[in-house]
């Protein structure tokens, strides 16, 4: 399956991986028809990351796929560091690939006295000498507009839809579960024909400030609903939802999310009943043990994100590998 | 009714107002008890714009009002000629006070190869010397994080809001014209306790190339629409919505948005007998004979703008101002 | 006439051009034998200007012509908006071709105060994204100073003056208009081996407060005087110029200027009795019906502007093409 | 003992603190006779870190003390965050008091390909907002360099010589561990009257590529040493050293250093025979069960930190303070 | 005559002097009612300039007067290093005050591949820390918008005119000696009274590639000529200009400048008998051997800039002091 | 002797020199086999640098080899301005090639209120516009980090070392003329197999404010004594250090320097009968007439140089080429 473009590949393409998802790279590497350049990124005894560029990469364009998954903080400081040595190394030019882009959801102060976190990531970047970004599915589009630099926003919509359409569900109805994700639910409403509901937090008490359990908005009784989200974090506002959905006579859930981050006991959340599924893919790794309710298929990205490197690096568009997608769902 | 805040006010505080919206500084002016700044800005007659501060401002904390509507480009001219030419008069500090932020639409790639707009105005008002901005309604908060100066985001929300509380509205429900909106319209709702609608735009053909007319999720028959949005551009959009409302069984409808832009025809589409009433801000001046249907009402923003500028000014918290609607609807 | 480059042009170069003269650009396009660039630039309702490139360019270099003449600020925010579209779309390199540096008159703080509009569009073209700058006859030949990035400043001064040549005119003068073009008339001044007079405001009363009308040193009675020029703006001030020179008793003038800005009334002004012609280039567009004196003379611009491209792209010497003229008048 | 300095300080100094050593910053809001700002910081589920300031900060001068220790890369992005909340917050100057500056031994590229980690951290507090840096003891003084921001550079030197003054040892000799401390050693030397030895690894085998066991040069032999450094990681080199002096004839030795980051299995390791004692500060917090071989002696930097901040609040000379010994020791 | 302002000055005003004119900032600061700041500026035995600033000024407003006359590179270094030590100092603003600009006439290119000297000085002085620059009679105005910091442009004229208003010339003329100086000249003409001529060289033979000697454009036999310009350098142009006076029938030259360069032979010259005065000011220094020939008038600047020096810190206006020749001359 | 590498040249490369050491460059050119190219840099009569480029290089790589040693700033001037006008003729990249990088000594503040005049000149460099520095033997390492633009630092370690090799001295020691100078003289003891020994300062009286004498550390009595630095400046401390060995019994003494800086009566100095020879590099021009006393010998760092420059513009490796010392000496 995994189609090579060997012939194609320039000399001067280089590939490196951080330590938080190995086996993506390599799965890209493998699809390119490239070696993984030699690094070694590993702790100093007192935490402190250690990075050392093990071949010779003057004047190269070096790739370096990075989620800022957890651990985030040591995620990011490797990604950082791999770049400064990268800068300082004489390259052509820097692209860091982060399939998952950590601190995405600090994307405005929502209260006074907050930092912006995605926009100080977006600066951190590129002030280590980033001079191009690509990532999958960011929290909000607009994070783009936090770089100077360019970014290459992919979208894993597809993958993921592709996955239901050969699922032939029956009756099915596509739940954004909460304001952020109407948008989203959209798209996938427009894919797969299926009508849209809508999950909100109602609150009551004085300005407001108990929340009472969501509501829905929209017909689900009777239905098979496909929730869909960028992540899931701990799972917990995911079994509200389908506690919701389920009192409201749907069918079990599927779970939709091109992010598995899946903190603390999220997998041990996920064996609820009112789950039937729950799709997502490789941006971030799923250890074994974290699939082992059997619920979790995790679909692979690297397909994609070695498309778009190879088209990155020959120059060609990347906007128009998707570009049936993107009449419908403008990333 | 205009409170004044005389006693208040450090010498150092200097009002200045573009030509956008000089009725707003005006009344702002007033009710910080200050005199407007004297300031002369024109156009050349080869159309470029001329700009003379007419009066010293050494080492003072300077606020320049200027939405950048239409003309916008000329609007935004202005205002970055002014503030390049106060960095240049040694003031201590600029603020520009932006009650609508132009090009806040065009806040990401929707496609590849388009600019995001509201980044590069960011990044010109940054490099002109602004030191701190102050904006209203947004039309997405994550362009605060397009700064890395200060940006102070306030809300019309809670004047908004209380127009239609007094009002006291029976049977009312919340739409949110499209998925953007969702967040807005929940606010609404937590405020005037009514419940929410959806409105969304479903497609069909071949990869969802042809747009089908809006649908409505959530329940409207009978009931007194309140159509939330940030702004009105042409009135189509609205009308459009009124039409599909009306259809789903609703009353006339209200519209409760931020800012007017009312271009074009917007003035006569208002006049649409499903439409009931239409609740603005005066962040865009709205000219007379854009209101002769009768049917715009204009509150004044006045007296946000001025408690945050002198809140600004005095060091003092501009969130908790908005902390009782800060637990209800963080902007 | 138009000498074609084709077989020279490598595959990467494009060409676009914003909305301010197409027909130049068009002009360009067909000497280096290229088409222009596909772009689609248009105003939104709202009066924002809207760009969408429609073409892949990642990884060529692109030149975007774009004089910033009237309307300034719509033409200036035309060329920023593009840059920035073509900085976050991965090309290579990007040159702005501004045959008229709008802003350009003011370059210098003549009073306190004001801004320093050029250096401000200056810093406005550098924070967007353009990495060099091709421009006509500066204002003045410091702005070239306002620049960090590469500038390549080209003078219509030979396309102009070989015009007069071929008019085999007797008895010249060549005629600088007030102080600051008292360079530009030496040169021509050389060039054509004509003596030179200088006009010049002489001001009376307390402080010289008064302006008198202007006087003439040097010797023109007689002669045929061509009053040379950067630009004409209403023409008003050419009025009182020809007035003076017809006062000192030199026959009707002509008038020789590389930017034809003709704002206002001044199409009718320059069909004044005491105007025998007035040679302008292309780099504003001169409409028909301001050409309707018969009076005006549009040379083209388009071969030095196609040959500057076409050596900046192969990398061959700017300077080294105009090197005859550069031992006379350096730029 | 803890002087407070209570009427001297300024309403608008505001003291934060990380969560890296709480108890420090505790120590100095009391030596300064102020309360600790409120402020959360802590992980969401995901591992992303959490900052809220909880208290108006506008116009104020904040000074947040976070050395960035195990775990070093959370420490730093709690540094970074909350210097961005501060930014965005409107303070009037934030200045980052660092007493453990992590990262600092990677100050240069020992080999091709690696970061210059130290210099990547300067430019992250920079671009995060920090606008002044105090640190204590950095592992070169370069590192001062590293930032264009204003860096007060302090020493633990006089505490930790202080200390063994009051011991009275005699006949004892100041040991620098390796070729980067000599010159800390001779400021040892210099204060306390001893001679200085030093210690150095020998290499062998072709190009030098074994490192043989380390030997002393100078006179150690019946002495009672002092070996100097700036900090502990894991202890390992320690007792090497003092193995090597052991067998040359020293006695039992004291180690003196002002950053005890005692990784791993530090502790136990410094319970070896041949260590006398372990004299330390609290720039980073030594926990009690680190403590618990009851020889290492934690002397408290929070008067000298103390003393540096308010001199710099109130604009008087940081480097006076320390003059006597300036003399001596520029550090 | 020294006005003093003792009572006016703020304790937080400090200026300093680097060694290009001590007798010039000595001169200012009596004017001022303070001290000079104590510092040390000398050379290395390598030739390195070392600096060594002597008294605590944490949070003082600084100025350093340093013209960067001959030498100008060890000058221009001093002045650099000095901002540097200053803005490591924790200063809150540095004022750099030049009262003759170096590198001044290399303020475009005007050939191919010759940097824009003053450009980089101003990005130089920019990157060191400099907060505001205070100049005098710049070479050519634009040099203000080479900085984004404010500029305070201050003009020797009126020094210098009044200076010939007292001398009751009669039948005087102004020359312009070159294309660049005519707006100059028609200042001083404005003020005097007195008509203007032009200098200027023609050039002959293929290509203009000869220059003939300076002709002189309007009328000079007979009358008092005064030759206007910013600096003598080494005098062998002036030579040529009054040789060519001398030939046209005028009288001895007055020359009036403001910068007086006088390198070289430049005293011997101007012994020349068609020479009758030089008017300088001290804003480089005239030791008094260069004085020899008795000739050379040097009028003080002192005055002028400890009045813009304590209104910029008084946070008043500078422009207004010069108010009234503003509208005759602006600079 | 000096290979060529015609062949391997691409014709984009092209190699320039500053006033400072031309015979360095030419060795260095001819050794790539590529002609020097062509620059005009002299002084104009006002002491200021004039820089013209008198080729073509538009689209090149080039390098300029100027160390800035004596007269320090005049030639850091040039290699500043050469830059900025390489940057503003469209060169494809800017590499500094500064053999000895002076104000390396003033790397850190060794009191308050100092510069750091190492990073300033870093910081000069780059806003000038380098994009690449090559270096010798900074005097300390970390001055790599004081840019952040890559910087390759080379050492002539090997060079001198084969020098001492082939004279196959017996019964050496290495000398380590000061604190700063022990990781040098412990690369050097590993490469000759000769033992280590420390000169340090000792001070006395109250504070430690006299300063006694230099003592040595370590056993010379009988040896053959090899003093190792980076640079000799005037030649005084080298004296004091002989006499101190000589003192100890040792022979007289090698010194063993990369820069040859030799200041003032350095020359002279270095007759002493205690000095037996004295090596050093190129870097620095030697003339004639300092090599008088027979005793200095002067290794070409040609060969490195040349070696280094190919490898970067043909993306090679440049630590490879010196990877067999770099595991004995990190540099």
């Amino acid at each position: 399956m995994a189609r090579t473009f060997q012939g194609d590949v320039h000399d001067d393409l280089r590939l490196f991986a951080g330590n938080a998802n190995p086996e993506l790279a390599k799965e890209i590497a493998m699809t390119l028809g490239v070696e993984l350049g030699r690094i070694s990124i590993s702790p100093f005894p007192n935490s402190e990351t250690r990075v050392q560029i093990e071949e010779s990469i003057r004047g190269t364009d070096v790739y370096i796929l990075q989620p800022t998954c957890q651990p985030a903080n040591d995620n990011l400081m490797e990604l950082l560091l791999t770049i400064d040595a990268m800068k300082r190394a004489s390259v052509r030019q820097i692209t860091a690939v982060i399939p998952y882009f950590g601190y995405g959801r600090q994307d405005k102060k929502s209260t006074g006295r907050e930092p912006i976190s995605a926009k100080l990531v977006a600066d951190l970047l590129t002030v280590a000498g980033a001079n191009r970004i690509v990532a999958v599915d960011l929290h909000v589009a607009q994070i783009q507009g936090f770089f100077d630099i360019p970014a290459d926003h992919l979208t894993a919509l597809t993958t993921l839809a592709d996955h239901f359409k050969q699922k032939q569900i029956d009756n099915g109805v596509i739940i954004a579960p909460d304001a952020g994700r109407v948008k989203l639910a959209e798209k996938y409403s427009n894919i797969l024909g299926f009508p849209l509901a809508l999950m909100h937090k109602r609150r009551s008490g004085e300005g407001g400030r108990e929340v009472e359990a969501a509501g829905v908005v929209g017909d689900v009784a009777g239905k098979n609903p496909i929730v869909v989200d960028d992540e899931i974090a701990t799972g917990g506002t995911v079994l509200e939802q389908v506690a919701v959905l389920e009192e409201a006579g749907a069918k079990p859930a599927y779970i939709s999310v091109t992010h598995p981050v899946l903190a603390g006991a999220a997998p041990e959340r996920l064996r609820h009943p009112a789950i039937r599924e729950v799709v997502v893919t490789n941006t971030i790794p799923v250890p074994a043990e974290k699939q082992a309710s059997g619920k979790i298929e995790v679909l692979s990205i690297a397909p994609l994100l070695a498309e778009a490197i190879l088209r990155i690096h020959q120059h060609r568009s990347v906007s128009q590998v998707f570009s049936a997608q993107q009449l419908v769902f403008p990333v």
